[in-house]
């Protein structure tokens, strides 16, 4: 048997997110369907994030085992031609069979995109968050700082997430502007359930001046998801990058 | 009367173009469509730039007369309440009764937009022309060099079109790539039918080396549109900006 890699990109509009779930349209329903028609055979493909409800992917990961004599990069080309076209693997190849794309991920990127203009661009509707007052980016920027480090994100966390810890290492967090476009860029060792799209939301109430930078100090010391600001829209948010350790990339 | 001026975002995707024809989705139609309910009256559109099916726009420009107490500025946000999703109205205002969107306006500006990645992503899809192989950027750009300047542009002119003189000016024209994107930049003080896609399919060919910077120069001095690339589709071209003279931009 050999385990297969993918390096995924998915257009997240049309899909109830990555995990199977019954009466859903979902990204692994998919690909485990275009795997089982390429292999003809029953396949489990296990993802490294569980992207939620029309969040975006770039460079989602997942692996699936499989006998075959199908070179490893020409998988990708296989599984494209049997996937709809709004889900498309960038990559495909073997890896060792220890291998665990959720455990072995290291850190992770996300973008979340938004435009702050008066009014929206529709070319960029279905990408981007819109916000139409003018965001303060510079008050953005001094509040991602207060994000750096090890930290308790319990007030960035979905009230309905059951996890062990809510402790998180976040290395990068910035607010890039190329106007009238915004992206949050930010890295971690791992994010809690809707963490992204919450400090997002307080991002945004930071740049609309509803929040201080000392207020955001005292959010993150509540650990009270009550004082956090709203989770901001899904479809401002994509999953960019999945690193893993190894000199391959993959340990 | 007052001669309103509009600066119109659009998504083309679903549309047959910028102007009026029968039996068919126009931005223009739907334009005319939100201005006669607005105004509850008939009222006719005058557009700066007749882009073509499939083609995006950030800043067309367009203009009506009427006699309203609208306040100028309130006018797009009255229009956009009016309008399908997939235009929006980015500013109104009232301009001098002898502004021309068409004959005044002095240099446009349209971006190309490729994705070149071996394989497409899916998010990007709908607003960029896909190129699979590898283009040769610097060769690109040094072939950019040749367009600059007052040229007959007869070359990069849909054969099907009849106009009084294929002479333009192209003031600049760049390559500029953030990979895996390539956004070919053009500005010039007018456009034949369809030449800014003709001269983006040939830069398309010189990043392939299906052609050499001297075989451009040959095919720009042949006045042959046969010697040139295809048209490059139009899902790839968005009208930018389009510049009038005049202290406040309206002469």
């Amino acid at each position: 048997m050999k385990r297969i890699k993918l390096t995924i990109a998915y257009d997240g509009q049309k899909y109830s997110g990555w995990q199977i779930q019954n009466n859903a349209n979902t990204i692994q329903a998919e690909i485990e369907k275009a795997c089982q028609n390429l292999f003809s055979q029953e396949i489990k493909v296990i993802g490294a994030s569980r992207t939620d409800t029309g969040v975006h992917a770039l460079g989602q990961v997942a692996t699936f085992d499989i006998d075959t004599s199908i070179p490893d990069k020409k998988i990708a080309y296989a599984l494209n031609a049997r996937l709809p076209e709004d889900i498309v693997v960038q990559e495909s190849k073997e890896v060792h069979n220890s291998f665990q794309p959720r455990y072995h991920a290291i850190k992770k990127t996300y973008h979340y995109h938004i435009i702050n203009n008066e009014f929206i661009l529709p070319q960029y509707r279905a990408y981007n968050h819109f916000v139409s007052r003018k965001l303060d980016i510079n008050k953005m920027q001094e509040a991602t700082k207060l994000f750096i480090g090890e930290k308790d994100f319990k007030s960035f966390c979905s009230a309905n997430s059951s996890v062990k810890t809510t402790i998180r290492t976040i290395y990068a967090l910035e607010v890039e502007q190329k106007a009238p476009f915004l992206t949050i860029k930010v890295t971690g060792n791992g994010f809690l359930y809707n963490m992204v799209r919450i400090i997002a939301g307080t991002l945004i109430d930071v740049g609309l001046n509803r929040l201080s930078i000392q207020e955001v100090d005292e959010i993150i010391k509540s650990k009270n998801r009550a004082k956090a600001s709203p989770t901001a829209p899904a479809k401002g948010l994509t999953l960019v990058k999945i690193y893993y350790g190894g000199k391959d990339d993959e340990s």
